[in-house]
């Protein structure tokens, strides 16, 4: 894997507390985005860990992320929330968000809450877990920058959208974690970073028409000139599009909508982020005894991965498994991190005024960073 | 249209009730299960109306069904409730759990209520806009006979597993209803009756490859053989196939494994039934200002409507809306019901000891039905 470097976990982890708490962070909410940011790479999503840190840099850098701001609960009842983010760190908020839903769901069975004014928060799936490892269900919704392309329609309206859910389970929780699209921008991202042909099916181009070229639709999606990805189900009504679609606006409803936010095609806009997010957590008490809905939800998981396998399929999963999977691969043998990824971290780390050589090593780039967000 | 036959909504719907009261259920209880099964004819979704009453029909005759059975709290909290459906209608099960649902969501702001042990329960979206039309959100979930064979796997495990959510708006409400899978069972019994090949993309043969042939399908999905319908996403991870599965695994959370029910993989087997249902009800008001937050929903979905369309496209459709349409058309025109269905509303009508051509008119049939369900 040669576009790749190796670095250990706490090598990252070092990287990036370093770098956070040089943006003004504490040293508190530095771990929490830390956290976040390295779960992501632990867990095998490249999409979401040092590979969207320029993200948080260049905004930061230009004022849509507010490293000072303090979320603020502007509405409440027993068994829900409304936080308003104040443009603060994506991370920070929703790291509270749940918190604030795990406290109530434990008094009152349940809660939602909702969130508006944030920025991108990284994986869905963490804030799910937290919920999850508390022994409750979570689910974790965000809009975003509006990528998908609504069925029958050339203009990107919603995130990614992503709707994550995670519920106690022996011998792994279950953790899924997913956009409503066909893929995420960071897939589109790191096709873009490797210079590789996206797969048919993914992407639509400024006419609306599909298209294999990463940095094409990228350009397309920040400049906002059409295009964009499909939702999960492809283009046609006949493979299932307006499904995704449907997926893509119930997450639209728990994070914009019930927090009086911007709808996806309206945030990053104009100069402003926007982001809002959506948490719920549920204590399985509230349906009788959690510990017996935890065996059975394990057996289930257990009968799936035991199913009859397709011809030539090493195995079925359940989802959280590749995840936990990845994670001890990873803390034994390290995260490959693209190179093209580690040039951005360079750019960031010097920025905060670091030497990115004591943390990730001497680097020769044969070019400059090259990203998406500028 | 030459294969199918045009009847009036009241036609149809004199012709259920009394049938349904022949079967023994009280008028009551027949007009909620017409209301449930001829709304879906009405919104189009024709896999879901007159053309699964044989299956209502085969149910109640080898006594899957149980005319007489209650359903029954066996556990509740201010915010939840787990019914124990004694093998009941589930059109009646369900229509009492939403309402409970409802209920505890003016009092509490929100509520969960799961089913277990009840019977198909006609189209999600039907409960979920009972929700809707009190005002509130509405989710609707069931797991069914298994039919979604997972990802990498050769045997349905899962059912169809609809996700449905309605929620108020202007000038009509959003709602959502879709399977799961890429296609619903009934898709496939419509292609039967129609003797047309199914597209490629939907489902799978008895070895796990892929196949066009829904009479095929259909019988290796009664009896067990292996194969059956990918999950929303087709057959791949690439085109997203883990993320219909993992909405499948959503689906089966709030339906068998919240209500200690039978998972799909065990729905139907042993000459049980065992369908499990979950239900949702949340008061928007519990996030501020309902009318605002309904207001805000009806501007995004008027934005969507009005967004770039692609080349060739006549319009871009929010959820609910061509439900909305159709129902309008079929009022004024009539329900279109292929002569197939036909045929076995006659079978039943005669079960149950009343003369199908009083209702049906004098139809000629070519061949006798030709129902998946025996």
């Amino acid at each position: 894997m040669s576009n790749y470097l190796n670095y250990s976990y706490e090598q990252l982890k070092k990287f990036c507390n370093d770098c956070f708490m040089k943006f003004g962070f504490t040293e508190e909410e530095s771990n929490i985005i830390t956290d976040v940011l390295l779960l992501s790479d632990l867990y095998g999503i490249e999409s979401h860990g040092m590979q969207r840190l320029a993200r948080y840099h260049k905004g930061i850098e230009k004022g849509l992320i507010k490293v000072n701001a303090k979320p603020e609960v502007v509405f409440e009842t027993p068994v829900s929330a409304v936080i308003e983010g104040h443009d603060g760190m994506g991370q920070l908020i929703s790291h509270k968000a749940m918190n604030i839903a795990i406290e109530k769901a434990k008094k009152s069975g349940m809660a939602v809450v909702t969130v508006r004014n944030s920025n991108h928060f990284g994986i869905a799936g963490y804030y799910a877990k937290m919920a999850c490892d508390a022994g409750l269900i979570g689910l974790a919704f965000t809009n975003s920058e509006a990528i998908m392309v609504p069925t029958f329609g050339r203009l990107a309206m919603l995130g990614s959208n992503p709707i994550a859910l995670a519920m106690p389970a022996e011998p792994y929780d279950f953790f899924f974690d997913a956009s409503t699209t066909v893929v995420t921008r960071g897939k589109l991202e790191i096709y873009n970073k490797l210079g590789k042909p996206l797969p048919e099916g993914w992407a639509l181009n400024a006419q609306g028409k599909g298209s294999t070229d990463a940095k094409d639709v990228l350009a397309n999606i920040v400049a906002k000139n059409g295009g964009g990805i499909m939702p999960l189900g492809g283009a046609t009504e006949q493979s299932g599009s307006h499904k995704g679609y449907g997926y893509g606006m119930f997450c639209e409803i728990f994070t914009s909508i019930l927090s009086m936010g911007m709808t996806s095609n309206h945030t990053h806009t104009n100069g402003k982020g926007g982001t809002c997010h959506g948490f719920i957590a549920i204590d399985p008490n509230i349906f009788g005894d959690a510990a017996a809905i935890k065996e059975h939800l394990s057996t289930f998981l257990k009968e799936l991965r035991e199913s009859p396998k397709s011809e030539g399929a090493d195995r079925i999963y359940t989802h959280g498994e590749k995840e936990i999977f990845a994670k001890a691969d990873r803390l034994k043998n390290g995260i490959n991190v693209n190179i093209n990824t580690v040039a951005e971290m360079f750019d960031m780390c010097k920025y905060v005024g670091l030497d990115p050589v004591q943390y990730l090593g001497d680097v020769k780039f044969d070019k400059t960073a090259d990203s998406s967000y500028k």
